[in-house]
């Protein structure tokens, strides 16, 4: 745990936990800052401090509830990306009934470029396939149309390059209402459309099951029939809750870094720690990096970290996700 | 009514009902067809006798429950675009619990400009000002963060001049939660993007419609529950229920045009020629016009419709919107 000594240590309890160690950092980067200006300036940030502790090997991975941008940015700097990746790309797993769906990007890189989403489809299937455990997980382009040749030229492009790829489980476009529909196991998109399906997506469950509730609470027969449904409806919520999955997966990256929302309760932390474990004993990292080197998607000249890992364009349109 | 006659009388109904007409129109466009190319090849073609029609004042107005494609197309090279306007935007009504919002651009542009997000934003309000009733209607711009700057460049840029116009009720950006909470009245956005969250509301709210319904007629005190909550679930449903309102309006062209989905009951195709008619009614299009014209933000040089309402940009990228 990172984070100035006299809170971290208050927040880790009296005795220390078995297991848990305590590093001082006073600094720390709130949410509004340019969070690649700040990571840069502040070594001693709590992220910084977190970051660099994976980088050297002290830790295996991160797990950050601060600014998506610092944790994005410390991430880049220190733990870096995987030799040949592009682009890191933030994975969510939907909390959807039924089918589990991956989706990536939802918030790293507001624009793309072809290249970029066949790298997540890639690093998308690995994760699925490694930590989640789906065997040839179906893979899926979010797009306005289902056939070949709808959407942006970036997904056209992207389009052709996975249909005729063998190592990839593609099943083509998948529209807005198909990623709810269960169409695939990795949806794949970029950062802007992709943040917006997400919230999207949050939005209108929490709208309907508050239509519902309003409903229900206002009649007296439909009061008494909320009682008799309440203890499956409270399932439901369990199942669909952000918290249960606790954090979304920064995939492209050296060692495993999961994001939780800034308010996350101590399940979502607890839940988010657990998959950043899974990321580690699973080898999500090398499983992604031997994809994208057998199927040839990687970045020319292996120099990926060194040369434009500092590139404001990579770090500066990055969003918070949750 | 246009169509082959055998089929549109049989439709009709006999005695023919009052105030209705019908024309004989033998060919159609199917909706896998390039629907530009079909358009100008084919001039029999029903949606193109429509449109031809409402172009000549024969009709008012069109309704259509054909392909999305065809009837922007037919619409841009018949009835036109308003002067001053580069491209007609898709707006749909969205079916939220509590405020009404419109959402445009909703598939006709998977690429916009920030000239073109402005006009949505100005051709929206007017609709809403207009059609919907909504005084002084908010309007946001649909992106990842709230924060002026957070976007792509496009967005930015319609951020940017908007923030600085008097003549429009502009309230920053909207998050894909915010739409669904009701942040503004008219949410502005590329076609790209705008599919993509109408699609994953609408798929949103079967997938959580549906677990509900699973989880309460899985237990038996639930499914008591579930007889005693039915008639107020009846009522959310109806006013969640995209067929209420009818049909998306396609905004900027010189006559009202809406566009329905092909599967659209009877309710929802009368419910989308009432829009039409206060379309009418209401003169949406002059409405527009002006503020178009009011506010500064028509394109150059008054030759719109004559000399790229053809090009194949225009028409090539739009979706099917249902």
């Amino acid at each position: 745990m990172f984070g100035p000594l006299d809170q971290v240590s208050a927040a880790a309890g009296d005795p220390l936990p078995a297991g848990v160690e305590l590093v001082d950092a006073q600094d720390f980067i709130a949410n509004d800052e340019e969070a690649a200006r700040a990571v840069r300036a502040r070594p001693e940030a709590s992220i910084v401090v977190a970051a660099e502790a994976v980088a050297s090997g002290r830790a295996a991975a991160l797990v950050s509830a601060g600014s998506t941008g610092a944790a994005l940015a410390a991430s880049l700097l220190r733990i870096k990306r995987i030799p040949g990746v592009y682009r890191p790309a933030v994975a969510a797993q939907l909390p959807l009934p039924g089918r589990q769906v991956l989706l990536l990007d939802v918030g790293a890189n507001t624009e793309v470029r072809p290249e970029h989403l066949v790298q997540f489809a890639y690093m998308g299937a690995a994760f699925c396939e490694g930590v989640l455990g789906v065997e040839r997980p179906e893979v899926g382009l979010l797009s306005v149309g289902e056939e070949q040749g709808k959407g942006t030229p970036e997904i056209v492009a992207a389009y052709e390059q996975l249909a005729g790829a063998s190592s990839i489980n593609f099943v083509g476009n998948i529209e807005g209402d198909g990623v709810t529909a269960g169409g695939a196991d990795v949806v794949v998109t970029g950062g802007f459309a992709g943040n917006i399906a997400l919230k999207t997506m949050e939005g209108t469950f929490r709208a309907v099951t508050g239509a519902i509730r309003d409903r229900i609470s206002s009649g007296t027969a439909s009061k008494l029939g909320g009682l008799l449904i309440r203890s499956r409806m409270r399932g439901l919520r369990a199942q669909l809750d952000p918290e249960t999955v606790g954090g979304a997966y920064l995939l492209g990256l050296r060692s495993p870094v999961v994001i939780c929302h800034g308010s996350s309760s101590r399940r979502a932390i607890a839940n988010a720690i657990a998959l950043a474990e899974r990321g580690v004993t699973e080898n999500v990292v090398g499983a992604i990096e031997q994809s994208l080197q057998s199927a040839g998607v990687v970045r020319g000249g292996g120099s990926a970290t060194s040369d434009s890992a500092t590139r404001p364009s990579v770090l500066a349109d990055s969003v918070e996700v949750h």
